[in-house]
């Protein structure tokens, strides 16, 4: 994905939570101005937005909701389920697994790894726990879309390293190290830590 | 803050993590190669990163952890405490106030807010839920120097209005909403819904 492309489809997913929560409401059509509010964009830049995967709006009436809705979706790939394995059974892992927005949006978590004998047989979210050393046979005989790394800072570059090779194509990493992939390899990374870093620097060295 | 600076601030902060351990584990010192293994960069980039803040390392030596790690917690400002208001109390809101990195790293939750009234009054993390209608009279007494946002989508811009308006210049952001501030003022967004989404889109999109 490129650069352009990540801060598009972040767009992308904004204006579609919107549409979500308007389809439920049973709001027939939205404007451009009303989009571009949850977007932080402009109007023109949503037009723009939407133009480029073809278009679906009409002047003067805005938006159909849930056909733009659907567009988004398939956009975005949520019109598929997608096999997510987890790795590190901690306290962050184990709240992850459990978390209902995977379920909701598609992302099945099928499996859960850990290094530690101590962890492995324990249940998670009603899956047991297995041990690491088996993640690239069982990738073998059942490929995973995606996997979540939730292991400690220093075990987490290795773990991509066996997951790549075994085929993962996508990472939502919340171990605080930057993981080196290879080209076609996606990233995303959740460190609460590196975003209450950033406002303390900025409050540090804020103007006064 | 600039966007170049936030870059560099992101790697700050996974050189920061990094020390912490070593600090733990009793490492008297460390490589720039090391350094740039947890902060996705090259050790090149490592040495111009910290010499822009100071000149740290020797050469053949490495650089003295305790002195690094001390002199990153300082340029992150983390070597003053924050006084944190949280707007929202609902599962993400009461979830975020018992989160123990916030007091771990500086940030304290003086005060969380709701609008709904049957949330008032009600203890999180031992704190009474106040009326969201107090925000402005509380800061006017008592000054905080970051809001965490965790309202419902369409209630956030308001909320972030009031709170700019009443001297917040910082945001930590959970509402699936771009927000909209002035020059000045730092938002981080927090927004597990994107960050899966870009996943999908990636692997939707992805070159067989």
């Amino acid at each position: 994905m490129r650069d352009v492309a990540a801060s598009t489809v972040r767009r992308l997913s904004l204006y579609l939570q919107f549409l979500d929560q308007c389809e439920k409401a049973g709001t027939a059509t939205v404007s451009s101005g009303a989009l571009a509010e949850r977007g932080g964009a402009s109007p023109a830049q949503v037009r723009k937005d939407l133009s480029f995967f073809g278009s679906f709006g009409r002047r003067g009436v805005g938006y159909n909701v849930p056909r733009l809705a659907g567009r988004l979706r398939e956009i975005l790939g949520l019109v598929r389920r997608y096999r997510v394995v987890l790795v590190g059974a901690g306290r962050v892992g184990a709240a992850l697994a459990a978390y209902p927005g995977f379920r909701a949006r598609g992302f099945d978590v099928v499996a859960v790894y850990d290094a530690d004998p101590a962890r492995i047989g324990a249940l998670v979210d009603g899956l047991a726990v297995r041990s690491a050393d088996r993640v690239e046979a069982d990738l073998a005989a059942e490929p995973a879309d995606i996997a979540v790394i939730a292991t400690p800072a220093e075990a987490a570059q290795g773990v991509a390293d066996r997951l790549v090779r075994a085929g993962v194509r996508a990472f939502l990493n919340f171990a605080p190290v930057a993981l080196a992939v290879p080209r076609g390899v996606t990233v995303s990374d959740v460190n609460m830590a590196l975003e209450l870093e950033a406002l303390s620097y900025a409050l540090h060295h804020a103007q006064p």
